[in-house]
């Protein structure tokens, strides 16, 4: 008996996350790094590279995760206690759920706002 | 007489657009790079830092520029003619419809489909 797997079309989700009011200190790097990396193995992601840049004392983080299924990013505006997120990931096997879980732990949003959307090569078939 | 200008509201724009059926070479790292870069200057954007990664020899590439008004990503499939790219910019002043142009010239897709969503701390307001 031969079985058969068929090729799997491409089908990734894109999350945009705002946070808001948040608690932590949202100009502290390590934080944002561990938070960035966590998210990354919560989602069972591989990742590539990790790269952070800080505007100086006070003032906010920009922190990527390159990933072997895409990307997670983070800006973050301490003065206004909001950071932006987007999670790219192909395949549902990834739980983006729970990357986002571990950001909301780490620092601490009185609101969270997302969007979720379909894309790949897949999605254009349906069209 | 004195004139008062009111802090900006951070108005941020988010695109996530999908290229089908490219017609360049989406394993050419240099031609993303230098879509990458060319993206972000007809953006008007400041470049932090650009990173790539290349998923091996007629494979996808994985690249990122980390901007100071936030970034822009690209992940490519070759073997699907198909590109996943996201612009992430703050401030009317960025024209993320010049940085996708730089794309699609450099890519050569027969279908673009964009998603624009608005996002920042001043969104919020509103609901």
């Amino acid at each position: 008996m031969t079985n058969v797997i068929p090729a799997q079309p491409y089908d990734g989700r894109h999350v945009l996350a705002d946070l808001h009011g948040c608690s932590a200190a949202l100009d502290d790097i390590e934080l944002i790094e561990g938070a960035l990396r966590g998210a990354a193995d919560a989602a069972g992601a591989t990742v590539l590279d990790v790269r952070l840049h800080h505007f100086g004392g006070g003032q906010g983080v920009t922190g990527v995760a390159l990933l072997a299924e895409s990307h997670i990013s983070i800006h973050s505006w301490p003065e206004h206690g909001y950071a932006a997120l987007d999670f790219f990931l192909c395949g549902r096997k990834h739980d983006i759920d729970a990357a986002l879980a571990v950001f909301i732990e780490a620092l601490e949003p009185e609101r969270v706002r997302a969007n979720s959307i379909e894309r790949g090569y897949g999605t254009v078939e349906a069209n």
